[in-house]
């Protein structure tokens, strides 16, 4: 298939980036939420296919209490066992001081944060409350630019929230502005549940992005509801560069057939590759990735990209 | 859920429709393209139940020849069947003269041609050239305007071709153009592969809005790719407000778990609803009638928002 014979820029409603930059979380934010523990050695395999494929930036552990997250256990290791590659950037999720002196050991130099937008997700979800949380985060970035590590900050149910419905935007962009005050090289409003909607992703990057520039802002969608992909192209629209994805859809709820949680990285890099929208991400070698995660989570991949090029059917009567 | 707390005006990139029609074409392109055949009573009562959940045009039959297409062999007896509701348009495709008869006397008020934009796929599908098909095009929107039947013609292919391609838009936008010449009262873009991107939507529809108006145009979107409701998303911005869809995404590629073809009415209503768009139409009634399309296609639909809100499934660890 050729490229669309019109100019990209006849089409280009709003901003535009020329270039994206995909964060794969499937090793951490995928694997934390599959029913099977991945041996280190495949967690390795997987990552640094990762990066054979032209992923630049890897959520590759996450460095919390074994008990809690028994699946990332092998934190330390896994990050010891990563080749140091020019230009890819080998990032850790931390969820206190602990976890920070332990990706600090770890020799890690990108490090994220995580907290809620809302008062009872954060509760649920880390024990305590966003006041305290962003307490801990003021520390921790402090601490980061010190010892020169860049740090970005997830603001988890930055649209809808399980518990406490629609957030109110004007909190987020509050909140979003007090961790760049306390030096946060990145935020990264997170549509944990899958609910936000274009309308939704529009309005609060825009605000943000006004405020704070493009280049400092990300968007982590959910497939839930199927808008993954919409809410991408609509903060594409306002500027924005910087979208997580998981390899295969990883972390998608996997008790219920065909129902999807993180947005497959395929199908973003889909998306940008067919606007014009430079990823460096190679979309065939990426599905041979999306193959070895089949074998592990013995699942078909949730990706669309992936069905539609590498699942065989019979075709189907077309008329319309 | 509420609503968002913004003004949605602050947030319509582009032009935006306040209301949009969905045609729900499951009765027609979604039951055709599956592996059973439904008995008529339950057809009716399909259709029945769409448009008590407040959808206002369905695709309800093809007057096609029965060797043809098994599935719609009783076409006359579809439409006998069915009440008629003021301000319901009940729609039949015909694929010619003897269908147009067919249609005519069976009481149709309303009725669809098919046509390709590529030579390939017309011959493929129709069994003729582009031209010949333009052709009985021409004489049938004739003998409709005299009869007083609305006519729309789909364009099937008008983004990218199974057999050659992605096509070249200027074709397209000359090929709707003679259609409203010859007295179409409405074109239908059909990306029956499921391959257009936003860019390449947006792009045909501003078009030929310019030349047309928005109003007599409409969409039909596969979700093969994950595409579809970015692809509505980017027509409503240029001002489309009528889209086809299928109840329960019927007519997806049954030999592939998960594979879709017709994007699922529930989720495109669900897309509209989040943008503050009127469709008319009761989501949760609309669930309902999936439901029903569950328990006699045996399938699991593949509505995104069906999925999530009438699965069971245990709740998964969620971090970001």
């Amino acid at each position: 298939m050729g490229r669309p014979m019109f100019k990209r820029e006849d089409v280009r409603t709003g901003l535009w980036p020329e270039r994206v930059t995909i964060m794969d979380v499937g090793p951490r934010d995928g694997l934390q939420n599959e029913p099977y523990m991945l041996p280190t050695e495949q967690k390795i395999r997987l990552i640094s296919g990762l990066v054979d494929a032209g992923v630049k930036c890897i959520q590759v552990t996450s460095f919390v209490h074994p008990k809690v997250v028994p699946q990332m256990a092998d934190a330390a290791e896994v990050v010891a066992g990563l080749l140091p590659r020019s230009g890819i950037c080998y990032f850790a999720l931390i969820p206190n001081e602990k976890g920070y002196e332990r990706a600090l050991a770890a020799g890690l130099r990108h490090v994220g944060l995580v907290l809620s937008a809302t008062e009872t997700m954060n509760q649920k979800n880390l024990n305590m409350s966003v006041p305290q949380s962003m307490a801990i985060a003021k520390r921790l970035l402090q601490r980061a630019k010190s010892d020169g590590l860049t740090v970005r900050v997830d603001v988890s149910v930055a649209f809808v929230c399980a518990y406490e419905g629609v957030v109110d935007p004007q909190k987020v962009i509050a909140q979003t502005e007090e961790l760049f005050r306390f030096g946060a090289d990145q935020v990264c409003l997170c549509d944990t549940t899958g609910r936000a909607d274009p309308g939704q992703v529009a309005y609060l990057f825009a605000e943000t992005r006004r405020r704070h520039g493009g280049e400092r802002l990300a968007g982590h969608f959910h497939n839930t509801y199927d808008m993954a992909i919409a809410n991408t192209l609509a903060a594409m629209q306002q500027g924005i560069a910087f979208f997580d994805a998981s390899i295969a859809g990883l972390g998608g709820c996997p008790y219920s057939p065909g129902a999807t949680g993180n947005t497959p990285t395929e199908d973003v890099v889909y998306l940008c590759r067919q606007m014009g929208v430079e990823t460096g991400i190679d979309l065939e070698k990426l599905c041979d990735i999306s193959e070895l995660v089949r074998t592990f989570s013995g699942k078909l991949p949730p990706s669309a990209y992936y069905r539609a090029t590498r699942v065989k059917q019979t075709d189907g009567l077309v008329t319309t």
